[in-house]
């Protein structure tokens, strides 16, 4: 029996997990109008990170780590702006 | 000119600021005592997801991907601990 389309499965949940991570941050960050506790670095090396791995991505020509990363930049972009503006309250 | 070690080390740094992304958070939270503004979700979120990952680095047999999930997963269980401990004050 193909166990392919279970590892690839495995995978794409992985992938969307560790991708779409910050959004229930956001999500909170957005109800609370607080975002004292939560760490800018933590934010920015995210952030740096998923520029770095899209890089990455473009020289092993990956389509998913690529676009999984320009996604994940998105979502840290969005949790940047709203940090910046819910932390000095 | 080989460019190969250059994409090595892109490649390295991207993987070291996404492993260790949660470090910053851990030491905020121990200096702050205060965890009320974190996500649980997101820590669990990120969590389940280094599970998967290290199954899928398995998977691919891929050391790197199994080691790299492997040190973020301890990284997530301390952050869970903390924000356990420090939610509640």
């Amino acid at each position: 029996m193909d166990q392919g389309i279970y590892w690839y499965l495995l995978g794409t949940a992985a992938a969307v997990l560790t991708t779409f991570g910050f959004v229930p941050q956001i999500i909170k960050m957005h109800r609370t109008k607080s975002a004292r506790d939560i760490s800018a670095v933590t934010l920015l090396q995210f952030t740096a990170g998923t520029i770095l791995w899209a890089f990455y991505g473009y020289h092993i020509r990956d389509i998913i780590v690529i676009s999984a990363n320009i996604i994940s930049f998105i979502i840290m972009i969005v949790a940047i702006i709203l940090y910046n503006f819910y932390s000095r309250k």
